[in-house]
């Protein structure tokens, strides 16, 4: 119990400061005029949600009260404003104290993806709605789906960290969100060509995907949620070479295509590299993580032009980093998980390669796409309607001067902004 | 004996992270002239605080050479230049190594929190005597009195994490710097209205609430110094919602009250959450740790307000967000603590809540107006003799072009500053 | 094993993390021209480093096939693209894919000290095709030889962490690269008197210092690889007191030698106790590692004058930080290693002090000449055929308008750059 009570703490403080990889990738991927308010809502949304999910979200996921009946399937209930033992339980392998935390930090990650949908023109208000609705309703159901005993998890879907669970349900309510709220103010050009609105901090960009990074190794190699006889390492281990080659291919892909080798797409290739191997960690052997994280280093290159072309504003790349390659990786079990880790694991069975068998692609489509219609479904709904009766955007010159001032009364470069403002 | 090692050292690291937390925050929140300076003398003095801990800190704090004697109820003798065993003794519960290193990291805590009230005024050679002192005598003897079996250890005072040891002593210096130095040029104007001096950089400001966030999970679940029956994830799990409660209550009574959801006020909040749930975290109920945060973010809202009423300057709101929320998190043991927690630590007994008694919360009430009275007399003393014997504040003319350039040479930003130069 | 795995398993968390300390510790060395390329190409090169060490480095380091042949004192040969257990092998006392992922990051660490000598003027590709020759075969020659069973290991060379095989030989392949790129345009002028080409942010910095110290606990508590009686707790607090040694060293002596305490100083100091500490840490008494932090953060301040005398421009300070003080630490050993500690870890023999012989300083000696011989030639051929078929260098205007705009095609800083070339 100590061993696995001490490493899955250790993962949910690493997946805690994930966020802080979050603050820094929104905020340098967005403009000097916004940075105060992309960052500092990261630390208002994180405690919201950590409230919000304490009261109802962690209920909805992992509450058995309603485990005898045909609803379990779908949505759990109990545990409601959680109340906890103060000790781990006789025969717990782990005190569920942790458990709360680690998954609790879970829903935020997939919450600070959302965000990516909403930047540089959402109101604050609707930040602050759409956090009590997220962790409240859409994250808790997916997740019971596939990891609290619903009908997914029966139909033995694998998502080892939350390909689908955490990243695509993240990026497709950012998608709801882009389309509602309409591209950035000169994003587009009348013709349909495409602006480069660029970040303005790529320190801060790289140092993200260093502390994304480094947070990985709670977020996948801490689901194993033991120690036992070490096979987390092993999780760890495919982790670093899928996110290593992400970041390769990408830089490559971007240098031969572009010409240029351009920062943005190989840090989005690290990225996607992480979530693709997040299905596949604890299923494929190291030679196929590899891949996994190459093919995703490539997609995302790609699917960044792709969201471009058909003007769908994605100011921090979260529908390619997170929703293509968190399709990406959860199809990849389909493929390449081998029969042996499946039953290691306990969940599943091998893929096309190793059994020569369609069934598991098959339930990995399955969960990709029943999962995502109920998350689209869900945030269009939701998302539509505090559009209609709250508003969702700032007005245009609330836009132009900054969401700093519009929404906080004060630019988070103060002295940085007036220079520039003297100098116009 | 290994699990507990393990946990202390990690927790150890964990704090000892938190300087890069009050690098961000002091930085944030001061100017760009300054930057170099703020940011740079963390290093210097967690160097020179952990050797002046080493060499004399240590032992009046945990020594016990004086045990029989009645000057160990103020004091602890003993262990100076610390010269551990190389590995833990025959049924140590953990290596006194790395209970060295987690005490020490918690003594540059306080000596960080301290800094508040120096800022961006304070010359350097002030920084380097007072760590000595501090590091020496003033937070040793509270340590001592609460932690290290002193007199009010004897008499029951609850205090798991330091709400008074760490915090309200740290900002306790802070307000005595800050009185002694007088606020800084510009702050206050003749008619005694405040002026704001914006702090330069919010998403540092922001990132440095993370890393202390994340940090805190080693400063108050660390100090089970035991993974036992994992009641270290319980202290945890209440720190998440502590600080969850004072971000949400800080951003909405600010937006409120104020018209503007300020990030500054909110940023404070999650802080003051975090360091009145430090006392509690092991004594109350999850609900009781919700409310201490909630409280704690409203109070420190307001208690910014009134430290600029009464012209006290504080840039870096050490006084509100770690004094005024450190005394309200020592209290609220006497209110919230339960019997049954209290027993399971070990320390005091259930609050008024709980027992109708209000013997604890005179208890808690007795810790925090000594210890405050100590810190208060001994800072005013050591600061005063200093600012008579050696100066204490830059000259006027230096502290107009920025300590950067003052006190080290070159500015911290020197592109930057340089074109601001040109501009002006 | 569990015990283990966790250690090493967070070990290697916070190694990997150091790479965010170079991240700001380059970027912030350097200038705002030059940012994004700086910050980037840590993931980039992290990613290439990842799937070069997997494929060939560990198998050149601890590969085993040719245990019993002659060039086992040289190479290893086996375990290529390294196919680990997925759990711990019986009896192993931790699983090989922490293991792997542990050496993993002192290779990368490594490497991004080596890009020291990179900085602000090398090409992209160079960075590529260094990254893939250094990662296998300079770092795993030298390795092998120390602590994978090679010759050196066998005369009883003592480097605990790496002082040698991490930072000596990064710092020596960053010496060859910037003899062989000549120093960066304005570095010097015609009458061989040096400019000082300031870093354009000290916050970072300051801030990477206290990420590197951080991670150095992983670093060298982590080389314990068990946790066992806790002597890694001994490795962890010598640590710290080689660190705060080596800040204090620095910061007075440039406050009493240039009259001011100069910040880069200052951090370099820090750093340089953290290298000299790093193979003597398991190794000696307190007091020693006070002493040899002292000693370094004295002699790094002397050597940046020495490097900036003979015209060797080093913009990250990597040869004075890790080349010296590596130099110096791997010596110190000789000087302070007691023989009850050498016999605790069973490497090599008491120093100089304890055991009044010259016998171990004689290896450590004989260590450093060889591995250093070694790498510099090494380096020097690479780079060296690298500049004849490739170039090395970016041109002239290259370097004037900076390497994100030609390497990568836009400013890591786009707002403040525009602005800046607003103003010319």
């Amino acid at each position: 119990m100590g061993l696995n009570a001490l490493w899955i703490m250790v993962s949910a403080v690493l997946v805690i400061l994930m966020q802080g990889g979050f603050i820094l990738l929104e905020s340098g991927s967005t403009r000097m005029k916004n940075a105060g308010h992309v960052a500092g809502k990261t630390i208002f949304t994180l405690g919201l949600c950590s409230l919000v999910y304490w009261a109802v979200g962690y209920g909805f996921t992992f509450g058995t009260d309603n485990a005898e009946t045909t609803l379990s399937k779908f949505l759990g209930i109990g545990d409601f404003f959680f109340n906890p033992s103060i000790v781990a339980d006789e025969g717990a392998s782990y005190p569920s104290t942790i458990f709360f935390l680690f998954q609790l930090a879970f829903a935020a990650i997939s919450l600070s993806i959302a965000w990516g949908g909403f930047a540089e023109r959402a109101k604050l208000s609707s930040y602050l709605v759409f956090t009590v609705l997220f962790t409240a309703i859409i994250y808790p159901v997916v997740a019971h789906w596939i990891w609290g005993g619903g009908w997914l998890a029966k139909d033995g879907a694998q998502d080892y960290a939350g390909s689908t669970v955490v990243h695509l349900t993240g990026a497709l309510a950012a998608f709801a969100a882009t389309v509602l709220l309409k591209p950035r103010i000169g994003k587009f050009n009348k013709d349909g060509s495409a602006n480069e609105i660029l970040g303005h901090n790529q320190v801060y960009s790289a140092l993200s995907v260093l502390l994304l990074w480094v947070g990985w190794f709670g977020f996948n190699a801490g689901s194993a949620v033991s120690v036992g006889e070490g096979f987390f390492g092993y999780v760890a281990f495919n982790t670093q070479l899928g996110a290593a080659g992400g970041a390769v291919a990408a830089l490559l892909i971007s240098w031969l295509v572009a010409g240029k080798a351009d920062i943005t797409s190989m840090l989005n290739g690290a990225l996607a590299g992480l979530v693709a191997i997040t299905a596949s960690c604890a299923f494929v052997d190291p030679w196929a993580a590899v891949v996994i994280g190459l093919v995703a280093g490539i997609l995302v290159v790609f699917s960044v032009k792709f969201f471009e072309k058909i003007k769908v504003d994605d100011p921090i790349y979260a529908l390619s980093v997170h929703g293509v390659a968190g399709i990406w990786g959860t199809l990849a079990n389909g493929i390449f998980a081998t029969q042996t880790l499946a039953e290691q694991v306990g969940v599943g069975r091998g893929g096309l390669i190793d059994t020569g068998s369609w069934h598991q692609l098959w339930i990995q489509f399955e969960s990709v796409v029943v999962c995502g219609a109920f998350v689209l479904a869900a945030s269009f709904l939701i998302l539509g309607v505090m559009k209609m009766i709250m508003g969702f955007r700032v007005t245009e010159e609330q836009e132009i001067i900054g969401l700093d001032l519009s929404e906080h009364g004060t630019y988070g470069y103060p002295e940085q902004m007036k220079k520039a403002q003297q100098n116009l």
